[in-house]
């Protein structure tokens, strides 16, 4: 190890989200976070969702530090310790002549680490920032800490920090293979198709308002797992055949067969957590009334135009199967799900918004004078919800981790190590 | 028959509504209503949830005629059409010789019918009124026709008219046998036990808000047979054993296993409804507040107090253990769901309402003054919900259907055979 104290060693990294499209309920380890059946999911658009890492080392540190959104958190917890000790166990010699820093594969045991970490979307909004987070702090220390093994392997570490953190490794489609060692050494992330082989795919999310305080998933999969009657037949009888199609839509890019599996697949996991006891709700009154105007709008076409799946909460994450089909769901979902009078348009479809041009739609006046979706035969004007709805994010699927050189987008202060703000 | 056109032979009877513990979803014969598991009920008390119905015979009548809640409906459904051609196939000679009344069995095919029924609660608050009614049409034509079948053998006909009739033959908590017959004649309802076996039972129903139109049951447990992948598990692996426990529970007066039972088999029923493609929804927000409420209070003490269980619609059916339970039941569903100020206190609870003293409560105010559920432990106040509720009914197991012998009760005029109003 270098003699000098003054330097600090860094690399930023930038890591998307995912929501699953075959979910994940449920673990067979809980420490290890092992799952009790495969998962799929697709990986959003970076530029919409995702975490930035910027992770540093320095012989002037005196403990490991981390700071979330710029607020220090503490990092003593299980699943922060686990991805710690595991990434440091495959850490690497690692020499920067011109800095003149030289660390051995030991020293990294002894030197302490800052890590801060940003979210560019609200980490309570319930879009998995667990998941963007855990993978980014894994693959950033992976990168600063020289570690040889590839993303599957890395996802592996991920996984114990969250589960579905393991399928934020790749961009595209992933999926998640259980595995089947103790020790889940097998039970990793591997990535189906990368982000370009099904570019028409537009994704639009409903953050949707909510006054129920929700069950952690943690919580909520381990109770579905102890008292549900009906987990372990999805878990062994239905999922596996489900995973199989799932990987054939995919390659195919078979969106009937993509939508009907993705949809029902979601349905099914709300379905266990209501068979828990107590039972769980994540889909409020909201929820279900997107769900009604997406299936209405899917059986009056020939063929689905989008997919809808819900995570552990009320929000709805759709997946059109072009842009044309995302920009007349967008105004179908403006028409039920109007702002309120004092919102600005510009924060209440927030993303990719040149969808919002598409259709047509400049101001709020634009959304008032919507017609209703034509599938609606109903004689009495359809119900609207003001307010039901917090905003809605458009983006679509998107790449994996990647380093970002650009040190002004570091987090931390390359002279101190702290975080810039 | 008696050559004189004049004559009306009436009966009247009454018979209850009942609420199923472990549900019935899902039929292997649509035509028969054959169900795909069996099911068990709770009667409710007739004098607070019934069918009325007189049932009458003549010479003079043209054709067969019905009118529910005094409005003339259409008889050539067949479902009504079964119970009518089944129940008349088992039809006996009958006589009067006081008023010089002779039927023959045969003659019963060509003698026309006029039929009254009448709801004592509000038709289209989705509280099983077809069970009743059905229930009460073939109770009560097997009373006129002299049918020598007992109510076991006449619920497989009720059973032609609605699934759940079949247990409104019995008071007190009945079995319906989902048999083996193809001809569904072993598909009937037993009596587990009579209504004062365990009459410590209040039962109090939330009358629930909704703005939904809600998917029949009928079409609804039709998709869940065809496109849920968890509904034959439930109907052959699940059910049976569950049928099995909740006879012991029931014998043995065990609330605690009795509530556990009808909680999750509730759940599990609205799960495998969740799971159906397009999924259906009958709970809602306010169903799942109710839930969380008792299963908050069931867990903060040392055994549950209470059972949930809920239908096809958002209305909630609790069963307290006893009157107190049911005194603190209703203080905690008042303070979470207080009326309208414009209400009257008498409109929002409903039925046995001497509970209403037990707790306290005489007017608006002293709902306003109730004190949060101890079992609350948030810091925050928490939200009370004015409106969600329609109203309360407070009820308890009942008796099974009678014959009303009073004339005056009678829906139909004696002379005419026409509603008397």
């Amino acid at each position: 190890m270098a003699e000098e104290k003054r330097w600090v060693l860094m690399v930023t990294a930038q890591t998307p989200t995912n929501i699953a499209v075959i979910k994940y309920w449920g673990k067979r380890d809980e420490n290890l976070i092992l799952p009790i059946n495969d998962s799929i999911s697709v990986t959003l658009d970076p530029a919409h969702l995702c975490t930035t890492t910027t992770v540093a080392v320095s012989p002037s540190f005196h403990q490991d530090r981390m700071w979330l959104n710029g607020k220090e958190i503490p990092l003593s917890g299980g699943r922060y310790q686990n991805c710690l000790r595991e990434i440091r166990a495959r850490a690497c010699d690692f020499e920067d002549k011109e800095k003149g820093i030289k660390i051995s594969k030991k020293d990294w045991e002894k030197l302490h680490l800052h890590i801060a970490s940003y979210n560019n979307f609200p980490t309570a909004a319930g879009l998995a920032s667990s998941a963007a987070g855990f993978a980014c702090l894994v693959f950033s220390l992976g990168k600063l800490m020289n570690v040889k093994e590839n993303n599957s392997q890395l996802s592996a570490i991920a996984r114990q920090g969250s589960g579905s953190a393991c399928r934020s490794l790749f961009g595209g489609f992933v999926k998640w293979v259980m595995g089947k060692d103790e020790n889940g050494s097998d039970s990793l992330a591997v990535q189906l198709v990368d982000e370009k082989h099904w570019d028409e795919l537009v994704i639009i999310i409903a953050v949707v308002s909510s006054r129920q305080k929700e069950t952690s998933s943690t919580s909520g999969m381990r109770d579905t797992v102890e008292t549900s009657p009906l987990i372990q037949h999805r878990a062994k009888e239905i999922v596996p055949k489900r995973v199989l199609q799932m990987e054939e839509a995919i390659k195919n890019r078979d969106f009937a067969m993509f939508a009907h599996l993705t949809c029902t697949d979601s349905n099914q996991f709300h379905a266990v957590c209501l068979d828990t006891s107590p039972p769980i709700f994540y889909m409020n009154d909201t929820s279900h009334r997107i769900i009604s105007c997406v299936e209405k709008w899917n059986r009056s076409e020939a063929t689905p135009q989008v997919a809808y799946t819900f995570d552990a909460g009320p929000n709805a994450v759709m997946i059109a199967r072009n842009r044309k089909a995302a920009t007349l769901l967008l105004q179908k979902l403006l028409f039920y799900f109007p702002p309120q009078s004092d919102t600005d348009l510009s924060s209440y479809v927030i993303g990719d918004n040149s969808i919002l041009e598409d259709a047509g739609i400049k101001d709020l006046k634009d959304i008032e004078a919507l017609p209703p979706p034509p599938e609606i035969k109903d004689s009495v004007a359809p119900a609207k919800n003001k307010g039901d709805v917090s905003y809605f994010i458009c983006t679509r699927p998107g790449r994996g981790p990647v380093v970002i050189t650009d040190e002004s987008r570091a987090l931390l202060n390359p002279e101190t190590g702290l975080p810039k703000q």
